[in-house]
């Protein structure tokens, strides 16, 4: 079943929430995601029936289930490797970060051009020369790149890794790719996501 | 008029767009805006309508204006000031970020509870003790926090931004946020952008 993007993310707060649930707490109510979220409870309600999660009358629903279902639903379990491209500040940050792990994302190994970089291990990801990206990718069935080079380079790095074997780019910079087709691009807009917070007064 | 979110993240996108065309190009056609963002013709025009720009036909949209136009729409030059709480690996990647600064967005300063961190001073921002966040944010009207600090402390940090007049808080932290309804959060989502990606194929 196809599962619409906003409910993809609804359903990782719905998990976020799940994990700050007390254990003594074996149920909870749709009204309590709605207000957290400042969504309303019928949206919620509609959200978890794509998990086929109905939640009993008066009772809620059952933490640990949802929370299992979620995380079957969303596969949490299966990891997906990746590789970071571009030991920079933000590519750093991203491998200093192990939540990531917990949500089924794995980063394999770091790339970049700098020689003052290549060889060093950060948070245990060692860093590798560029040109290694194709080498490591077939060895270890690598399909997924995280894209953290400064914009001026984002379109050549990109390009390399389409032709490295790459068929996902998780890109962090504000350049547009132009990429052929099946190379699949994800933009995470930091700066739209910014805008569209201030431009307006809205809870999300 | 109200813009939806969709259409701020892609009118941001278009700026994108328009910051990489080459000086002697003087129009932009809608299909390239749409082939490089995999979207349909139709929809990139009716996101110009929202600011009003309408293209010529046959030879499309007028880059410089556009791009003013965009500017104007979004505020990119009416700077809004924020504070980063919370100086480890993400909250210093987002100082060091440079970028910000053209789309309206200034790091006023950055807090910690760290001695080590406080009074270090990251890519010109000085790190204050958390503590001083009331006194700072009244003396230099900030009323924006982006939050960067672990998980643990995520919630009792955002009950103390409450109390010390931050009135939008932009979450990026796996917490979700339980506020008074007057601050406003933005939780950026990292965690579900990435399920999103990962869990079809999909252009954006």
């Amino acid at each position: 079943m196809e599962i619409p993007d906003k409910v993809v993310n609804r359903l990782t707060m719905y998990h976020f929430i799940l994990e700050d649930i007390r254990d003594d707490e074996e149920y909870i109510s749709s009204t309590k995601f709605a207000a957290l979220l400042g969504i309303d409870n019928s949206q919620v309600r509609k959200d978890l029936k794509y998990i086929d999660n109905q939640g009993k009358c008066r009772v809620g629903y059952e933490v640990k289930q949802l929370k299992r279902k979620i995380e079957e639903y969303l596969g949490f379990k299966q990891t997906k490797n990746a590789f970071i491209v571009g030991a920079g500040n933000f590519g750093t940050a991203l491998a200093k970060y192990d939540g990531f792990k917990d949500y089924g994302l794995n980063i394999a190994a770091m790339f970049d051009k700098d020689v003052k970089k290549i060889g060093t291990i950060i948070n245990g990801k060692e860093v590798f020369d560029i040109s290694k990206v194709g080498s490591l990718a077939s060895k270890q069935g690598v399909e997924i790149a995280i894209l953290t080079v400064p914009r001026a380079y984002a379109q050549s790095v990109a390009n390399y890794l389409a032709g490295a074997g790459i068929k996902y780019i998780w890109n962090f910079t504000t350049c547009v790719l132009d990429l052929p087709n099946d190379v699949k691009v994800w933009n995470e807009n930091l700066i739209g996501s910014f805008l569209q917070f201030t431009n307006k007064d809205k809870e999300n």
